[in-house]
C-alpha cells in the first residue's frame, strides 16, 4: 500500500513523500479499507510545517478524515461488510490508499455523494456542533459570523438556512458577498469599523443570538458589539493571529459570553451517543446534497506536492481532495 | 425629614448637600421607615462624580442599600409592623434619615447585627451569587480571585471558607497577605508576572474551578492562566481601567469561559423566589456574625462631606457608614 509521509517538519510540498509499505491483512476485529477520498485541510498544512498547537510525532502520515470502501474483514467483525462505504472520522493518518485498523474506528456511510461525505467530519461537524451546542436556536433567530466564506462559514450558512435561522455573514471583500447570499445567507456585509451600526440597520435592530468567529483581533471586537444580551461569541480559530481586547462593558452590562470550540477535544470527550446523534443529524443533509462543500480540485497520491501547493494557493475555490483509489 | 442630595455631577464632598424636606405620612400600602445605617459604596461616589456607566437623574439622592426601622404603616400593609427592622435592597436613594415607600420594597430583617445587615445587599450578595450561580462548587474545590482585600473579596473568602471551598487570594501588596489568611483564605499571593507558576506550586497543581476578577488588564490575563479546563472567569469590575487581551489558546484549547456579573441587573431580573433563596442563604450568616464586613467609621448625615472624603481615602480600613438615626 501507498502512504504520504513526512519525516521532518517543513514546507509541505518539500517534506511530504509518497512511500510504499507492505500490504497488510486485517487481524481479528480489524478491516482493510481502500481510501476513496480524503481532504487537505489548512490545519494539516500548519501541522506539517510545525505551526500548529499540537506537533505530530515523526514520521507522520497527515490527514484527519475521509471516506473509504471495505475490501477485507477480519475475524469477528460484525457491523461492516466487504463493499460497504465507511467514514474515517477520528482516525488519524488518512492520506494513503489503504488502511488496516479496528472496525470500531469506521462509521458506515449512508448512500449518497461519497466526496461530500469524505468531508463531513471536520468542517460540517464544526458548523453543526457550534449551531447546536451553545444556544437553543429557533427558526427566525439571527446569528452572525466572520470568515463567512470559509468552509465552516459556508456550512454554517447552509445548515442555518435549513433550519430557518437567519445569518449575518461578514467577509473581507465585496466580491465575496454575492456567493454567500446565493448559498442561503440572509445578509452579507464587508467587515469594517462601523459594523455594529450597519448590522443593526440591515437587520432592523434584530437581537443577534450568537456569533461564530475564527478571525480574532478587530473583527472579534466588532462582532461583540453586534450581540444581544447574554449571547455567546464562539471562537474556533484566530486567522488574523491577533488576540482581541476583551470588552468589559459588553461582558458585564450586556452579559456577552466568550467561548471556544475545539473539534479535536469534542471527538476525544463526546460520548458514543453524542457522536451518533451529531452524525445522524448531519449525514443525511450531506449525503443528499442538501448542504455542500465546494470542491476546488482532486489529485492522486502521486501528485501530493501539487495537491498541497494548490491547497495553500490564494485563488483556490473550495477544498482540495486526495482521491487515492479513484483513477 | 433630611435627605442628602446633589443637583449636579461633581466632587462628592462639594456637590452633596443636606436638605430638609417636609415630613410625609405613608399612604395606602406604604410604610414610613427610619434609616438606621446605610453604607457609602465606591459605585455611589463614581455615580455622583459622573464616572459611572449609568448617570443618575438629577437632582439625585444617592445610596443603594441599608437597614431601617418601621415607624408608621399605611392602610392595608400586612407583612410589616411598627418597630420592626427592615432591609432596604433595590430601593434607591437611601442616604436620608427617613423614607416613605411601598411596603413591598422592604424585606423583614432577621434579628442580629443591624450594621452588618445594612451592608448585605450589595457586596455580600455579589460574593454569594458569584459563588453560587456559575459553578457547582463542592467542599475541597479551589477558586481564585483578584482584589481579595476588597469588600467583595473578603466576603468571597469568608463565604467560601464556610463551605469548605479553598481560596487563592491575589492582592497587590505584601502587607495585605496576612489579614486575608486570618479571615480564612487558604492561600494569599502578591500579583506578578509568574503568578500561574506560583499558584500551581502552592496548590500542588490543584484544578482551579473558577476565578473572580474586578481588576482587568494584566491581572485578568494572569488569572486566566491559572484556570482548569472549562472554568469560568467572572468579571464584576475593571478597577485598573484596562481591558485584558483575550487569550485565544486558553479559550479554545482549555475552554476557559469569560463571564460578567452585574448585581444591578440581577436585582432587576431575578424572580421573587430567586431573591428569597439568596437572601435566605445569606442573611443568617450575616446576622449571626459568621461572616463580616469591616467597618472603618460612622458619620451622621450632617457630616456627609467628611464621610464621602473618608470613603474615598487611601488609608480607609473597611466600609464607611452613614448612621442617620443613631445619635
Amino acid at each position: 500500500m501507498n502512504i504520504i509521509e513526512h519525516e521532518t517538519l517543513g514546507v509541505p510540498a518539500e517534506v511530504l513523500k509518497l512511500k510504499q509499505i507492505p500490504d497488510q491483512a486485517p487481524g481479528a476485529g480489524e478491516v482493510r479499507v481502500q481510501i476513496l477520498a480524503t481532504p487537505i485541510h489548512p490545519a494539516s498544512l500548519l501541522q506539517i510545517s510545525g505551526q500548529y498547537a499540537a506537533a505530530p510525532e515523526l514520521p507522520a502520515i497527515p490527514g484527519g478524515e475521509g471516506i473509504g470502501r471495505v475490501v477485507e474483514i477480519g475475524e469477528g467483525v460484525q457491523h461492516l461488510q466487504v463493499g460497504q462505504n465507511v467514514l474515517l472520522a477520528g482516525v488519524g493518518g488518512t492520506w494513503r490508499d489503504e488502511i488496516v485498523a479496528p472496525a470500531t474506528g469506521f462509521i458506515p456511510a449512508p448512500p449518497g455523494d461519497a466526496e461530500q461525505l469524505a468531508m463531513l467530519a471536520v468542517n460540517p461537524m464544526t458548523a453543526h456542533l457550534m449551531l447546536a451546542d451553545f444556544v437553543d436556536l429557533q427558526p427566525g433567530d439571527w446569528i452572525i459570523q466572520s470568515a463567512a466564506n470559509s468552509a465552516v462559514g459556508e456550512m454554517v450558512i447552509q445548515l442555518a438556512a435549513q433550519k430557518g435561522i437567519k445569518t449575518v455573514n461578514i467577509v473581507r471583500r465585496e466580491d465575496l458577498l454575492l456567493p454567500l447570499k446565493s448559498l442561503g445567507g440572509t445578509i452579507a456585509l464587508v467587515d469594517g469599523p462601523d459594523l455594529a451600526d450597519r448590522v443593526r440597520e440591515v437587520t432592523g435592530g434584530a437581537e443577534i443570538k450568537i456569533a461564530f468567529d475564527c478571525v480574532g483581533g478587530d473583527t472579534y471586537e466588532r462582532l461583540v458589539e453586534t450581540l444581544g444580551y447574554g449571547a455567546p461569541i464562539v471562537s474556533y480559530g484566530t486567522l488574523s493571529g491577533k488576540q482581541p481586547e476583551l470588552n468589559m462593558r459588553a461582558l458585564i452590562a450586556n452579559d456577552v459570553r466568550p467561548r471556544g470550540f475545539w473539534l479535536q477535544k469534542w471527538y476525544g470527550t463526546a460520548s458514543a451517543e453524542q457522536k451518533q446523534a451529531a452524525m445522524g443529524a448531519l449525514a443525511p443533509l450531506i449525503a443528499s446534497g442538501a448542504v455542500k462543500t465546494r470542491i476546488d480540485s482532486r489529485f492522486p497520491l502521486e501528485e501530493i506536492a501539487e495537491a498541497v501547493t494548490r491547497a495553500a494557493a490564494n485563488g483556490r475555490d473550495g477544498k482540495v481532495l486526495l482521491t487515492p483509489s479513484i483513477a
